[in-house]
């Protein structure tokens, strides 16, 4: 189903209802898991329009999709939209299942979506017995549609219509739309588990990030401040982008964390051969990561890793930074993207525009990364350094930042 | 640019020449390392023409493109759209930068290319000196088309046309084409590094393994036999499944390894919890894919997983199963995919129907397998069990199986 900007009276079409479907994934569990997943995900629509102060009066839950009532139907369908678990939302006309009553919303809808000259489909799904068959509905709306907006010059096209006219049979009622909003799908957040998210100034972690939300797990914001190897312009822009996350949080990405990493970087820079000097780096993240997933129960990190991105995301490398992580699981959702790919959710989820801002980058970064560390060499070159005590300083030095939701309170 | 299934005449096209774009990533790397990159995506597409024996006489390289001369150019577009590092591949018509030479091309391609009735438009890019702008070229090949071929109906629409005749002017030389198909992008084979590929007969592994060759990744397929677990026609799967990546791998994919595992599946299952019975069946696979690593210099170990896909692919049972890996790299493309994505890739890739075809499944698998493995209890059921000699004996049998290139040939 295409999603459809709509033709200029539609903000005027006095929606009642959003039908809200959920996404593939979770029609494919066992019963209890999918009852458990749409269940958690109604919960989240619920929370999605109480914390927007969009009104509604009720959530049916009604085979396999939620139908809710709202005179902001519109405007709920955008924030439903937005629920992780929901594939799409579309704003709907209700009415009863009568077949005259059927055909005058129909007409509603068509007079506010057709434009003159457009071809059109009426489309039609029913559940539970009528007097009617669903072709039925569809001629009646259909010949009503053309006798009554004849003179715009619509005209009929099954295959390729311009726009769709559709229609939702449930037992007694009716529900009728012409646009829907693609959601994100997935699963619910909060479905499977929680990590701490290493959050840079750049493109790839926010998207990482997203993804694993996506997927249903409550990630928890960890931005490694680098100045003064880097600028304000970088926390400012990690913070922004936790910011916009936390908007397809539903309230669940309650705070961020920043941890300085400065004095780390230095000693880095001081005592450790220099080509070492990332590896190293992204070692003390992920050791001061892990002590935070400890502390709030998280069952891994994630980072916005992809092979070969940088110099020093290879293989070998990665495999070296593991090892301070201390058995954590570590989670890289953009292994094996393109860069393409990543620009592209970038821009869907609202990040991209943040992290394409300049900042300073990090200074600390050599020439020369090393693209094939050995991990005998690292240990050797961290003896030089006082490792706990670096972890210990940084982490009683964090700063936590709350992020409220949602955005438009901040 | 949209890839064009071509009019009916279009195989008659006396193609000499395909001009191959290198992929977007490899243009934004360090010049050494574009270089690098890029000599390796010329060398795979020698490659690739090679083995397919498709006739080629040279391989130019000139201003961030690939001009490839051959009599059988058509054929050989489609053998270079599936190299890795390649973004797409054109068949070409050659000639002079003459401007009438071009003219003259390029209605050649015109009356192969424009259906009756169809829009159009030349568009032209130029490196070098000559006696004309790009507009000259497109404006005097617009007018030829129209004033030749007028008795077709065609006519020009710059914005969206249904067709487009493309001229590239290259110093003294001018390539002509209107088709492009798209290759898949990322980094040459053999750039990032080796992996150890779990490949079952399922639709995630196969995408996985494809995902981190795009990215660079040479990947050697491991499947873990399950029989009397599961039957003959998961090992054929797996097989096929292989030789269908094999394809994609300019002969860099050699070999399949056939793992036995049925006697460690009959030994979990007698000796073990059954709620453990996934987790500790994949902590063997792991094992035994991490002495394979070992013996082939792989970097680490590659996984269809996702989370939360099955039940037992939960955070916690993934950070469990990772620790019998050794402190070994294992990579999970899909960790954060939609499986609407990985039906999609899957397609695209061609291993869609063979991963769709039944099998017995795993009949190991408990009705209730954990979904919060703890590493203690796994660690005392593995107490019961000769984990050492298990992953020995299972090595011992080990069956290697060549992957032909290309496939054609098999």
């Amino acid at each position: 189903m295409r999603s459809i900007s709509g033709a200029a009276s539609t903000s005027s079409v006095p929606y009642d209802a959003v039908i809200v479907r959920f996404g593939g994934e979770i029609g494919v569990k066992s019963s209890p898991v999918r009852l458990r997943y749409e269940r958690l995900v109604v919960r989240h629509v619920r929370r999605a329009l109480k914390a927007r102060g969009i009104a509604f009066t009720s959530l049916e839950y009604s085979f396999g999709r939620l139908y809710v009532r709202s005179p902001e139907a519109g405007e709920a369908a955008r924030a439903i939209a937005r629920v992780f678990g929901v594939s799409s939302a579309s704003p709907a006309l209700s009415t009863s299942s009568d077949l005259e009553s059927i055909a005058q919303t129909g007409l509603e809808l068509a007079r506010a979506f057709l434009s003159p000259g457009e071809s059109f489909a009426v489309r039609c799904r029913r559940v539970g017995e009528h007097p009617y068959t669903s072709m039925d509905v569809c001629r009646l709306l259909g010949e009503r549609i053309l006798s009554e907006l004849g003179h715009r010059g619509l005209r009929v096209n099954l295959d390729e219509p311009d726009k769709e006219i559709c229609v939702e049979v449930r037992e007694d009622k009716a529900f009728l739309f012409a646009e829907t909003y693609p959601g994100p799908g997935g699963f619910p957040l909060g479905s499977q588990g929680r990590l701490i998210g290493l959050l840079s100034s750049g493109m790839d972690s926010p998207v990482a990030c997203w993804l694993a939300m996506r997927r249903g797990c409550v990630v928890i914001p960890v931005h490694f401040d680098l100045r003064p190897f880097s600028d304000d312009a970088a926390v400012e822009k990690a913070v922004e982008l936790a910011r916009v996350l936390a908007d397809w949080s539903i309230g669940l990405m309650r705070r961020m964390y920043l941890v300085p990493h400065g004095e780390v970087l230095a000693e880095i820079r001081e005592k450790c051969p220099e080509p070492l000097t990332c590896v190293l780096c992204k070692r003390f993240m992920l050791r001061a990561a892990a002590r935070l997933a400890e502390l709030s129960g998280a069952d891994g990190i994630l980072t916005g890793d992809s092979v070969g991105e940088q110099a020093s995301q290879t293989l070998r490398n990665l495999r070296v930074i593991d090892e301070a992580a201390g058995g954590l699981l570590v989670v890289r959702p953009l292994m094996c993207f393109d860069k393409t790919e990543v620009f592209e959710l970038a821009r869907r989820i609202g990040t991209y525009d943040i992290s394409a801002r300049p900042d300073a980058g990090c200074e600390a970064a050599p020439r020369k990364p090393t693209t094939a560390a050995d991990i005998g060499a690292v240990l050797e070159a961290e003896e030089a350094l006082d490792v706990e005590g670096l972890v210990e300083r940084a982490l009683s030095a964090i700063k936590e930042i709350r992020l409220k939701w949602p955005a438009e309170e901040a």
